[in-house]
Formats: C-alpha cells, sequence, structure tokens
C-alpha cells in the first residue's frame, strides 16, 4: 500500500500491506490532517522511522474480532497500550511505559492508505458531522485536555498564546465552554478565524497589560515559554501544549518566585471533541488550508511546513479503491 | 550600625542606623543563617544592592505601634506587601507587585545588627525553642509549603533531590508529617543527618530504578530540573524550590509527553515551622556546620560558599550592646 514515509527524509512509497493482530482493525483512510508534531519528526523529534500520520478519520475494512466495526466511519486514538502494566489499569493508559504511538512510536501512521489499530481505539463518528469535522477529531481532544487538568470557569482570565492549528483549537474549545479568552498571535489572518462573541484577540506587538489566571501555550514554538511566564499571574497557570525537539532556554527562579504552575498537556478526549462538532459548537473546518491527494503527500508536507499555514489535509484513494480483496494485497499495491 | 553589604563585592560597614515607619518594629538580631539566595544575590541574582540576609532571630527592641512587642524574641516574615493592592486583598500577600522582601528586594537584610520590619510580619518565638532552632524559621517554613501545593499522603512516594540545606529541611519536615521519603543526593555525610525511619538516602551514583509520585528539586543547581523529569512518573509533580540566577536549559517535550506538573514553590507557614520545632518533629541543629561573629561577615559567606558547606550562622553583636540609647545612633555606631 502507498505510505507517505520518514527514514531521514520524506517519501512516498510501498509498504507491505499491514497485519492484523488480535482485537485489530484494519481501516482505509478517507482524510488525514498534518500536524505540527509531524513536522517536529522529519526534523529529528523522538528519532521515529516509518509511516507519518496521526490524525485520519477513515472506514473500517476488516475487524475480525469486532465485525460490527466494519463498514463505519471512524476516528481512533493514537496511544496503543499494553492494557495490562501498573499505568494501564491505574487511569493511565495514555502513559503506558511500553505504549506505541501511531506515526510517532514504534505504529505506521495513517498517512498511507490504510492503517492498523485495536477496535478498542476507534469511536464512530455521529452521521452529523463531515470527514472535514471529523479529521480534527484528535487536535480537538488535545484542546479539550486543558478542562481534564485545570479548573476553568468564567471568573478565570484565560489567554491562548499561538494562532496556528492547535492553538486555534484551544480556542473554539474554550468559546465552545463560554469560557472568555484572549487569543494572542502574530497573525491578524488566522486570529479573525476565532474572532467572535467571547473572544479578544491581540497581536504579540500589542500585548495586554494585564496578567492571566492561565495561559494556553500553544505556538509550536521554543521561544514562548517566556512569554507565557511573562504573562500569568503569580501563582498562575501555564498549560504547555507545544512539543518541540530538543531545549528550552527557560528562566526558572520567575516560576519559583511567582510559584507558578506549569502543566504538560497531551491527548485528550475523543468523545467531547466529536459531541462538540455534532452539537455545532465548534466548527473546525475554517481551520483548512489545503488539500492534497496521498500521491502528492511530499508536496502536503512542504506545503504544511511554509510559515503561516494551518491545517493541510491528505486524501486517502477513492472509496472505489477499498475493495476488500485489497486487504490481502493480491493485486500488489 | 555595622551591616554586611553587596553592592558588586561582599563589604562590612557602617550603615545608618535604620528609621521605623508606622507600625515598625526595630529588632536586634541574635543570630542569622545565611542562605543559598544570599550567595546568588553575590553572583548577581536579582541585582540586589545593600545589606544581605533574610534569616534571623532577634529581639524587638522598639515597636511604637504595638509596644507588646518589645523585648520579645521574635521571627520575621521577609515579604513587605503594601496591603492594599488587589494580590495583597485577595490572599497573594507574598506576591504583592510592589513587595519589597528583606535583604533580597528594596529592604535592608538581616545581617546587621539592626534590623526593621512590619510589626505584622514578626512571629513570637516560643520558650521551648533555642535561638539555633529560631533561625532555621524562614527555610523551614519554605519547606512546608510544599504541603500547602501539594496533595501528600503515606501512600505518595516521594523523593527530594539535593542533600543542601533546603533538601534536608524538605526532608526533615516530610519526615515531620509520617510521610515515607527518598531523600537523593551527592554525600554521605549529610545524608546521613536525616536518615532514620521513613527515610531512604540514596546518591545520585545509585539511583533508584522507580519513578516517583512527587519529587522536590532543592539543589540550587540547574542541572537537576532535567533529574526530576527522569525520575517523576507521568501525570506526576515536580516542586521546584531552587532559584538560580539566569536560565535552564529545559527539554520541555518530555514534560507535556509526560503531563508533568511543575509548582515554583517560595515562602510558606512560618506557625507551621515553629510548632514542628517546638514539639520536636523538627530539629534542625544538625545542618549548622559553623558560626561568625558579625565582624567576620565575609569570612562567613565565604565559608557558606566553599562546596559541601550546609548551615554558617551570623551572631549579632552580645545583649549588652542593645542599649536602647542605641536606637538613636548616640554612640556613633
Amino acid at each position: 500500500v502507498r505510505a507517505l514515509t520518514f527514514d531521514g527524509t520524506v517519501v512516498l512509497r510501498d509498504v507491505p500491506p499491514p497485519t492484523l493482530a488480535p482485537g485489530d482493525a484494519l481501516v482505509a483512510v478517507r482524510l488525514a490532517g498534518i500536524c505540527g508534531t509531524d513536522l517536529e519528526i522529519t526534523r529529528g523529534y523522538k528519532g521515529y522511522r516509518g509511516t507519518l500520520g496521526h490524525e485520519f478519520v477513515g472506514e473500517v475494512l476488516h475487524c475480525p474480532s469486532a465485525p460490527q466495526w466494519e463498514g463505519r466511519r471512524v476516528v481512533g486514538e493514537i496511544n496503543l497500550s499494553c492494557g495490562t502494566c501498573e499505568r494501564c489499569t491505574t487511569g493511565l493508559r495514555n502513559h503506558c511505559a511500553t505504549r506505541r504511538v501511531l506515526g510517532i512510536l514504534d505504529h505506521p501512521g495513517c498517512f498511507a492508505e490504510q492503517l492498523v489499530l485495536p477496535a478498542t481505539n476507534l469511536h464512530a463518528v455521529p452521521d452529523a458531522i463531515t470527514d472535514e469535522h471529523a479529521v480534527f477529531t484528535e487536535p480537538l481532544a488535545a484542546a479539550f485536555r486543558i478542562f481534564e487538568q485545570v479548573p476553568l470557569t468564567t471568573a478565570v482570565h484565560v489567554a491562548v498564546i499561538g494562532d496556528g492549528k492547535l492553538g486555534l483549537l484551544v480556542v473554539m474549545a474554550l468559546r465552545a465552554r463560554g469560557i472568555p479568552v484572549t487569543a494572542i498571535g502574530r497573525h491578524p489572518r488566522k486570529l479573525a478565524l476565532v474572532a467572535g462573541p467571547g473572544v479578544r484577540t491581540t497581536t504579540t506587538d500589542t500585548l495586554p497589560p494585564e496578567r492571566f489566571d492561565v495561559i494556553v501555550e500553544a505556538t509550536g514554538s521554543r521561544d514562548a515559554l517566556a512569554l507565557a511566564l511573562a504573562l500569568v499571574r503569580p501563582r498562575g497557570t501555564v498549560v504547555l501544549k507545544s512539543t518541540v525537539h530538543g531545549t528550552v532556554e527557560l528562566p526558572t527562579a520567575p516560576l519559583v518566585v511567582d510559584e507558578i504552575h506549569l502543566v504538560g498537556s497531551r491527548c485528550g478526549p475523543f468523545d467531547v471533541a466529536l459531541a462538540a462538532m455534532a452539537d455545532g459548537t465548534v466548527d473546525p473546518r475554517p481551520l483548512i488550508d489545503a488539500r492534497y491527494p496521498l500521491a502528492q503527500g511530499e508536496e502536503a508536507l512542504a506545503h504544511a511546513r511554509r510559515p503561516g499555514t494551518l491545517k493541510v489535509l491528505l486524501e486517502g484513494p477513492p472509496e472505489s479503491c477499498w475493495r476488500r480483496e485489497d486487504i490481502y494485497g493480491d493485486d500488489g499495491r
């Protein structure tokens, strides 16, 4: 099957068809999204080698252990946990020490015609939402993760730094919950995508004078943590969303003196994200900047790397290509 | 009056006698302690210039607004807050934006014959404890601060990194509350000072294989945060106690991926620290490595700077020198 892979350089190539372990589902990829983490991987982050990609919506082709999934439109959680270790049995499945992660760690990703995930990782996509919504489920879930980590009410002063894909989704998630938010970015065009009631937008050139109770740092840049620490009030909270390769120069004394809470934040609740899109409180589709067929995956990644680009999508092959016999690779793809 | 001052270099010199504002108390310093922060200041931290020192026990000489304090043995909180701003009136007095801090920010410190603090900053020292206990009140309160920030029970696996003054006080505070703790340091001599029931000691050469729920980083070194992040479990908490001048190279991706909580921690409850020493659950006196009269303050600081040194104390002048008329500087001191 065709896959966009990384082994030091990004190459579109044929890879052996995936094999199913007990409990696995084979999924045809309908649409996949390029994330900042994918771009970091192509810069060396995590040392990952293999098929890229972890944001997708697809259709289940084959699932021997749970055939009720076959033919369903699905999204999938990206952490493949062992299910039996101490962490997995104490609510820390996403942090299983031997986990694999779709397109990030020891498991082929979704920038391919097909992928494999355990059926337990799948979530059915409601009919009310399009593929273009559903492909945002994974990053939107990551945005909603902050509600599980930080008490947020309408009385809390929140700012989001970063007007990239994830930053704007975090603003959308806050807006969906009725939390007033200040969105701080560099690009008026992007900030305009989230403007509206309850959202104040400002560029880094005209920073507000006040300090915030909670800052969500979602820039993807290694310089933004210092800005976050400058904008948070004493005993306030900085939620750190950016995974950047390498180290950050951090002045730790202000963090100690001001007793700041710094909270790392990663994967979130898929069900919450799907429900927010299904009831219309979040519509992420304005973030789509471009779509490419998988066959033009290298160009798509190059486009996603251009400064100022929001979401770039990869389209799987048309449905006519998902014939069940393809699973077995009979046609040599 | 004699004072140990810093203006780019450390100098013992005569300074004008302090003047009292309304509400202030004049305190004769009986004993003062040299803290890592004092040493950081002499390396440029905070840009502070003036009389050094913020850990002391003394006796109130003069307090026109509250004469009941006169003659009492006291310790004093180090933050001088405005008392009227939004932070001061919402429980954040220690974070008042216009605060001065004893010997750290815009207020002369306690490495002197006399100091001035608002009477509201004072705490009476119980008769049950000696001056040698009481001089540890400020750093021991900082150690007890962690209980206000992190839920700690006997079921929580806690490690303290750092066998310097503050690290050992944190271990003592945990031991006093019955929390089992692993003390990680470099010096078997120092670790031995806190060994005993409920305390496992280990050097950095033989680190335990497990990961901890809570790590308290109290080394005073800029390298220890990376070790703390390596030893904490996913979704665990790192309490950051070290205030170091400059920046730290921090790999932030593991912090995000493992969803670590990093919590800055500074000043703590004086009443809790005094009570723990009064009831005997904490005895910090084994940490005293040396005592010098104030007149040998430069030598005392040089001693405190030597690697491996624990607490160095400065002794105020004998009681016979505290005659009330000295307040007015009649004898030219």
